[in-house]
């Protein structure tokens, strides 16, 4: 069994289905685009165990709290490890994470954007360690994001190949 | 001839000349950054075929349609390969599209992104094909674009070198 | 003497110490990720000479101007050098600017933003020159981003490895 899927099944985690938009709406996109030694990982947010989005929704600071979008970002990481698995076969051929860019559905006014996506990187770095785990970051207020998700993350990993 | 060029041709379309910025703005980077294996391209909006910026300008939900949007996103996709044609000499270069950051300027509640960015991602691939054309991608809300776009979209691309 | 490190100090420049963030905020993540020949830079902003972030704070077309604005972007931009250095040892091993991306804390309407982010990019290309300094480039308008910061900024560089 690979090394990543042991550590999150000792957190008591499990990895979801694959992200499902809303009915009626086309993706016309990968959600893992793999390319050499680099897979690029679109936009994801927090999904149910079957793949639908997950609550809550609407703005970090009015609607949800930062304790939910900090949730909520630790639900898009497990969403992206997903699509991850499904693209690489095996979550183990991520050498390095490189590059996190987490986006907050921000209220006006809230600026406590790290700590919410603290919930991504915390668990990234947990999972793989922090020689392969660490990465650059940037996290930012979103005007709005789609479907009112509170979080979207995008990234790019180093892989074997 | 090309067949990128040989495709947009029986799609009844046309490269616009390169994007030049607004009399008086100075800006100091480059459409279309190219090193090894990659080329970069900056965030384009729509243009008109002199290269000139395109309007509607405004917030999209508001003064812009999601159509007219969409419309917005299929030009700056035009715009974008006017730049690669320039950089690369020749878009059957371009061996895979790898990222796409789409960027909406939307009106407060505006939540329909990934529509609005279809029109990006539908134009890529038809021109390039599944294989080449697809892409990881995000589709967000801005608070402000430059000029007042609706649409601005940047991109990173495998070529062969 | 490093090359830029010279250029730095005939434009009378000195690195500031490596980002602190507020006392209590932790920050889980690399100011600068190295892999191969690429180093990914986290978002940067003003700091100060000991690496405390740096005002003005708030948004600009509205608590803070644009010259302001762009000095925080130069000041960001300065942040970024002090973390390459750290992490490559020499700002000499840069061998080309790839991607910036520049954002802005808009207040609602204000648009100039490439003014802004050129205070960044002149910097660069002053001290690297146009052939490695040029990148490509997006400037772009936040809802909102940390602590208040007028301005953000994140980029790819190439590296000797």
């Amino acid at each position: 069994m690979s090394k990543i899927e042991t550590k999150l099944q000792e957190l008591g985690l499990a990895l979801p289905e694959i992200t499902k938009g809303p009915p009626g709406v086309r993706l016309p996109f990968a959600w893992v685009r793999v390319r050499g030694n680099r897979a690029y990982i679109s936009g994801h947010a927090a999904t149910n165990p079957d793949g639908s989005l997950a609550g809550p929704f609407g703005k970090v600071g009015a609607e949800v709290t930062l304790e939910q979008a900090n949730q909520s970002a630790r639900l898009a990481a497990l969403a992206s490890l997903s699509s991850l698995k499904q693209a690489l076969g095996d979550l183990d051929r991520v050498t390095a994470w490189l590059r996190v860019f987490g986006m907050v559905n921000a209220a006006p006014g809230f600026k406590q954007l790290p700590p919410v996506i603290n919930g991504f990187s915390d668990l990234i770095i947990e999972l793989y360690g922090p020689e392969a785990g660490t990465h650059a970051r940037s996290a930012v207020g979103m005007a709005e994001l789609p479907f009112g998700f509170p979080v979207e993350i995008e990234a790019e990993v180093e892989i074997s190949s």
